[in-house]
């Protein structure tokens, strides 16, 4: 089996939503595994003085337009979230808390998470909204809630935001294969093709 | 026939340029003409207080590696040229002087530009230079250096510019189809779904 494919995403990013569906069955199907790594984007905004898409002068109005089309487009079902941003701690720590017990189950928890915002509208930045909804899959929501004000989780989802930057991640999705970096659900097109060719 | 494609690009725009030889034959399959709009990129940055792609933080290394394998992808031949970016002035003016002239040979002359500057590596910022290229058309060099340099045309290339920024353009290539705004040489197959349902 080859590297494992680094899907690095914030859990308020809606393309990183989009991507997040179709990065495991493009995986499998090339015999891979994902290594799921959600980090803070917020950080990453306060270094290259940007800010969340649909706040950006210009840009701000289209990007909404385009999240809402693109996953009519892919057929996900998406309902644009408020609040949106939201802090994404709790999610993003309930997940490194995963991958030290049942590292199989985070693709589902992972999903489960993003649609739970952006399905649902279910404000995930809460801690007990989280370990509702992976209480919903079967996991112990009081060891979510602990989990996620652990310091050791704290420390964990920093030291991932800040090698996630050390590494050139910009912005959510952010994939590597076999070191290759590709920026955006609209990169999976060419993930595809570098999986299948090996590079090119 | 329906309204035709609006094709907003700037001629140092790498994507723009690997969206332009694909806007045309998308058109004509469904019988569509394109609307060919140069405009000023830097104008839209002093707006939005962004820059280009390669020289942003993070996003600069990571995008100059985009555009080099998203042609790979594409099959599109692309030298990285130097100088980047470059003034567009000369190469747009001239666009609207064939409007007027021979809106018909448009598409061939903006081919043409933009692979004399992203394959062959010329400068095509002067004016000289883009003369030469169009001469290559069979064009009138003469006449390329004098309307570069015509009032009119300067006000129109101002004026075109500002009308883009009022409809929300933001960066290159942008595509309006019946009013339905596309940012980005990766929306080629959104727009090609448009065109074939009549929007989704």
């Amino acid at each position: 089996m080859s590297a494992p494919i680094e899907f690095y995403f914030d859990f308020s990013s809606p393309y990183g939503y989009l991507a997040a569906a179709g990065i495991a069955p493009l995986a499998a199907q090339y015999a891979r595994s994902v290594v799921w790594r959600p980090f803070l984007l917020g950080a990453v905004f306060k270094l290259t003085g940007s800010g969340p898409l649909p706040s950006l002068p210009l840009k701000g109005p289209y990007s909404k337009r385009d999240m809402v089309r693109s996953a009519r487009y892919l057929g996900i079902p998406f309902n644009f979230p408020d609040p949106f941003p939201i802090s994404t701690q709790a999610p993003a720590r309930s997940i490194y808390w995963l991958e030290q017990q049942v590292p199989e189950r985070i693709e589902a928890a992972v999903l489960a998470l993003y649609s739970a915002y952006f399905v649902d509208g279910r404000d995930i930045s809460s801690p007990q909204t989280t370990a509702s909804v992976l209480a919903g899959l079967g996991h112990d929501a009081a060891g979510v809630l602990a989990a996620v004000g652990e310091p050791a989780l704290k420390e964990r989802l920093r030291s991932e935001t800040q090698t996630a930057i050390e590494r050139g991640v910009f912005g959510s999705p952010y994939i590597f294969v076999d070191g290759e970096p590709f920026w955006g659900h609209d990169r999976l097109d060419q993930v595809e093709r570098w999986l299948k060719t090996g590079g090119f």
